[in-house]
């Protein structure tokens, strides 16, 4: 007497995505039957080839529909440098800045022993490989400069000096443009803490 | 250089979901892609599913996989009532109070001009035709108590009373263990205007 089992298991599979409780998977699926079931065409077929079609890259680890991602068979980037980030998007971010032109690799996660992310569940030994490929001369380590990114720019660090890699970390400090009066008071003793001489 | 197409399609495709903007969908894909290609696969399956099973039953408009839902096939459920109501949700909101026995119309939307939506988008002559069945004693319209739900309960009110159809509307007051001093004050006039003789 109450709703259709097709419309039970789309609300139910809604639920998967990040953030959809089942109030607004219930929204969700009733939109898409009732005002745009052309859209919920697409979705399952975008979602079939995504599966299908998406890998990681067998060197830098970020999605990639190819072995081998266009970025690291660029023979325009530097493939001396190494920049480590958490994720895709940290690696758009970065490439939008201009300012980086060496290679990546994208751990696809973070060391977070809360959630079950040990080094095990990110398979460092892979990056490990990457980093000691005798091409590498400096990683750049770009996780967040949150606990658990830094707990794993930590392990990083130890791991690849340990192999004898030269490691470095992106700086922390003032935003640009930043005024200290809005800055809170972490960012600003680190500021004080990490300070370099005045260009002349 | 980029995004790879199929993830970028995904995004893409993702944003048909309502209240999902191009940051939640990126998310969303590569939640799916990372951590949950079973929940994706799942969801393909359940949207490709409901698309293919889901229609609208022909006597009361809701989503059924049936021609006529089992709702409507009851002997149950008295057939001289139909209330009107805007959604499905609506509807299980009124079936859960087991304070209605009689039988459903969904309009599966509101009259909102500024949505483009008018009589004609809304088929209110499937209502019409189902009200006049010559079953029906009484209609009791249980659109929202919003701008656009007493729009449509005045438009419908006036078509159904025009076919001398009996013609009810939900009442508005006070909230069951509503407090005066908490309500507002148009709630609170209407519940003045609509007072009723005090039950001996």
């Amino acid at each position: 007497m109450t709703t259709p089992s097709s419309l039970e298991s789309l609300i139910e599979a809604l639920r998967c995505l990040p953030g959809v409780g089942p109030k607004s998977a219930q929204r969700m699926a009733y939109h898409l039957m009732q005002h745009d079931r052309e859209g919920a065409q697409r979705l399952a077929g975008a979602l079939q080839l995504a599966l299908t079609a998406l890998r990681h890259c067998q060197r830098c680890n970020t999605f990639s529909e190819a072995e081998i991602c266009s970025r690291c068979q660029s023979s325009k980037r530097d493939p001396a440098l190494l920049c480590v980030v958490e994720t895709p998007v940290d690696m758009n971010m970065l490439e939008q800045t201009h300012a980086y032109a060496g290679l990546y690799y994208v751990l696809m996660g973070r060391v977070s022993p809360l959630d079950g992310v040990g080094p095990a569940e990110l398979r460092l030994e892979r990056l490990l490989a990457r980093a000691c490929d005798g091409v590498v001369r400096e990683v750049i380590i770009a996780t967040n400069y949150t606990n658990e990114g830094e707990a794993t720019a930590h392990y990083l660090g130890e791991m690849l000096r340990s192999r004898g890699v030269s490691v470095s970390r992106i700086a922390r400090g003032v935003p640009v443009g930043g005024e200290l009066e809005y800055v809170d008071a972490g960012t600003l003793a680190q500021a004080l803490r990490e300070r370099r001489p005045l260009a002349a």
